[in-house]
């Protein structure tokens, strides 16, 4: 299996400097990619994120945040992002997604070969794939396979 | 008591025409402000007006919808909003309040004194406010304010 | 339409007196039928009632539990419903339905044509059942039935 | 650190024969306590042990239910405690905790030390009780737990 790919970020918000999956290498990462105008997201994907964020804090789990806008493009520009960020308290770092060209679907969301939103990845500290859950996921589950990749030494 | 200020507004959807309190006079009108990024609106406040839209639907009762931008104005433009009705399949009339002129605070929400959202307002079929609740209402409390309304017959 | 038949009661909690259909011609009557090891009556219909009897509280409303045990009858006695009543804490008066004869289905019960739990009768000042409803209801509903009820005068 | 306490048990449900930690030894184990009718573990500690119960099916992870009565005793006995287990569809194992003598707490509550209901205990492989957890819980945290559990190696 090959290396996860890498992000296509134009802009960060919660980060003073940006994040690449290639200097994370050793660590797991969470990337959780969502739409502030998709409501399974706004009710319990990104607040399951933050919880993430908070219950793995002591760890070197990485959680990021994407914004993968395919649709409604003019009503979820940064500017609006910004505030949902501000209005629902999220903390942890969070990417936008490149737009795409010539096509409604943004160019980290293409190479994942994501169905929708919200999609969650989990990267293993080799830096590949280990899990790729579209839909809502329940926090248990999630809890549990973070964990697994904690405690997976690097190969 | 003098009658319910009347509606300034810049633009509706969900309704073929623009609706005013004059207009609607006779019947018991509740008005619900709200901010497409504001968390108490989007869990509570929204769907329980949805509700009100579809238990009442037999009656006489009209149910407003009022997009009271107060603050982030550049992130909750009407273009945002349409996909937000959208998204949550809002299908009760919903108008987007005038910007106010030298004040963050739009038209409506001054002329009515609201402190923030969300805010509904019950007016009575003799078009007075019969309750102005600014704040996250139960359903059953907010259900029991209608039917009294309604109960009630022109003055 | 006749008369809302008598409670028929072995035991009663949360009242220093008994509570009789008679004796309330000319208030609205709640009655609520649940179990206490029915889910949906412990999770929707019981704090629904209680917050019936909280909201109504300035009313002439009357509220009633009605415990109608027609299964697992060994595992919902008294001794075991009065901490029920403790432990969730509910404080509107609740009546233990009068056991059937050579049936399951309590006496109250069976006068009523009751389904199963919860069940909530919405008994009008008139004395006659103005709604029968079976399953779980939505609070803005009930708050709405209870409201029109109230808002209608005596015969 | 010693070995956790052995459980007393009188009767057991949703297993064909009685379990103990000594033949469980090397295999973690998730001990619920909880009461029938304590509110918080029926909101959310059982259906959080059933969940946990499904989720790590496939590990061996063994999950056991502990009815810890140390109040209102005689209205939790064993045939309430089997009306509630079969209404709730819980279906893991359940053990109920052998009554004290002198004392309204029960046998094992009383090796473990436990302040109420619910606890969750989480044994490791090596016999010794890992977390020991009062109160509510998230599933997030509870699932990372089991699962970093799990990922441990026999001593």
């Amino acid at each position: 299996m090959t290396l996860a790919p890498e992000l296509a970020v134009t802009r960060w918000f919660n980060t003073s400097e940006p994040l690449t999956l290639a200097a994370l290498r050793g660590r797991p990462v969470l990337l959780h990619a969502f739409q502030m105008l998709c409501p399974g997201c706004v009710a319990h994907g990104t607040p399951q994120t933050q919880r993430a964020f908070e219950i793995f804090r002591q760890s070197d789990l990485q959680v990021i945040g994407l914004h993968t806008v395919f649709e409604h493009h003019a009503a979820m520009t940064p500017v609006s992002l910004e505030a949902f960020i501000h209005e629902y308290r999220l903390t942890f770092p969070i990417a936008v997604d490149e737009p795409g060209e010539g096509t409604p679907i943004p160019v980290t969301m293409q190479r994942y070969g994501m169905q929708g939103t919200p999609t969650s990845i989990l990267i293993g500290r080799d830096g590949k794939v280990a899990h790729h859950l579209f839909g809502q996921q329940s926090d248990m589950a999630i809890g549990a396979l973070i964990a697994a990749e904690l405690a997976t030494p690097p190969a």
